[in-house]
């Protein structure tokens, strides 16, 4: 039997306060790499690469070994672990960022710990593009790479970025970020002209409109799976890249139907980690809770 | 063998002036009954209730014939028809209404032509609902009964609107207009809530993000069939409406399996619809087009 993929997501921890129309939250974990992590870990083990400050405390290090996300990465260094403020408007999608202190991210360059194979599938979660590529360097992976990105990237690294993506296999970007970055406003037209920059399989993801899946051949939509109560989307976007990836290391090769199901569990983990503040929507649930919204989704979209 | 089942659509005929960013058109042939009628053709005989003046070429008529819409009920009055200006944003979903000229529709009470029957399926396109309602009463309809509408008349007419809709058995509206009618962001919420006011099943339109269908025990969610160029939204609603109570006119009893696929028949007609300007995405195709249309959103949906 083939030894387990493990996947090794890079990406932020960081504290967010989050204001949203279902209330607010002051220095909450989060960040992009936190999200993902804990989302991949419902499929696979978990290397994260990171880096926190003195202010992390203990307990976040024990929820992470409980849902089997190896911290050997997570470097504790001097100093305050990365913040971000932010507010949403009323439709709980668009957002305005009201403060960003790197602190101990700022020039951040990792170790990379003994544990992490450059067999292991690999998640560049939305942090700068050259850290991204640095890594990518380091690791020189030889399983799946993932990448998320985000708009500051788009207008501010947009080199890096499009250098980087020649390296990628799977691209995870929004709607609004797929037009920026392909100068079309259609998004199969976008995707089109992203994957003409050497990306194989284009995902897009429209938040509370579900997400698109464009590879060789393969064009998937998946409807959203439709919840009642929105508390806060921050990290859903990294929650679903974490989804698929995992999802996808527990296969050999990854045939047109996995690449499916990856979107779908995407989807459907996404719709946990809105639910709740914070990481709160992710860390009591089961792969029976998915399994069950993954055949509910199923159900609803058959005709 | 059960006799056919008709569609009656009573609703608006219009000529549209319409600014989008794919271009312009001038008093081309528009309104709700217009895009809905044409919609329905594919799939049972129609008729059409509605008014136009001496201005409306005998051409229209021709067109109508040629698609199966009975025109008995479509008075032509001495004065203009209908006019309606509007301008789409670069989205292409919002738009500003810049003129709007009831001329002959202002105050229209329509004959019911002999053809017209009770067993008929009956669609109350997007017209006030006062009219809508007027009409009900007169036809006393014995089969089912969809009704369409639109902002203007949940801000005006609400109180009309709302007793109405005890009498439909299918709601049609977009996302915007389901929040405004019942005070809910939440779509799961609004339309159970609309439910609540007497409505069997609730869909809510998405326009470029699919649509959801509501019932009892049935909750069912379609995905857009995307399509590389929209060129004018406008009309896209009626001709989803259209679509549904067309396709659900051949069913002896509506399954829930009906209900899914009306929609399904719904959203690809829509898709033909803003394809191109006018009617002119719906007078050039077949059956056999809107069917593979139908199953290629099958295989881009499955997993």
């Amino acid at each position: 039997m083939k030894k387990k993929t493990k996947v090794t997501v890079i990406g932020s921890v960081a504290f967010d306060s989050v204001e949203t129309a279902r209330g607010s939250r002051a220095n909450v974990l989060g960040g992009s790499a936190v999200f993902a992590a804990l989302s991949a870990s419902f499929f696979a083990p978990v290397n994260l690469i990171s880096v926190v400050g003195t202010d992390f405390p203990e307990k976040y290090f024990q929820m992470f070994k409980k849902r089997g996300v190896d911290t050997s990465g997570l470097t504790r260094k001097k100093g305050k672990t990365f913040r971000w403020k932010g507010k949403y408007d009323s439709d709980l999608t668009h957002r305005k960022t009201l403060s960003v202190d790197l602190n101990v991210f700022n020039g951040f360059r990792p170790e990379i710990p003994a544990n992490v194979s450059s067999e292991d599938y690999l998640l560049l979660a939305n942090i700068d593009p050259e850290l991204q590529d640095w890594i990518f360097k380091r690791i020189k992976p030889a399983g799946l790479v993932a990448c998320d990105t985000m708009d500051l990237w788009i207008n501010t690294k947009r080199r890096a970025l499009l250098k980087l993506l020649k390296k990628v296999d799977l691209l995870l970007l929004n709607d609004e970020e797929a037009r920026q970055l392909s100068g079309e406003f259609n998004l199969l037209k976008a995707a089109q002209s992203i994957a003409s920059r050497g990306v194989r399989t284009v995902v897009i993801k429209k938040g509370e409109h579900g997400a698109l899946l464009f590879s060789k051949g393969l064009s998937f939509i998946v409807p959203p799976f439709l919840i009642h109560d929105v508390k806060d989307p921050t990290g859903a976007g990294d929650t679903f890249a974490g989804g698929m990836i995992g999802y996808l290391s527990g296969k050999r090769t990854i045939t047109d139907r996995d690449l499916r199901s990856a979107l779908v569990y995407g989807s459907i983990l996404a719709s946990y980690a809105v639910e709740k503040f914070s990481v709160d929507g992710l860390v009591d649930i089961s792969r029976r809770d998915i399994d069950g919204r993954y055949k509910c989704l199923g159900r609803i979209t058959r005709f």
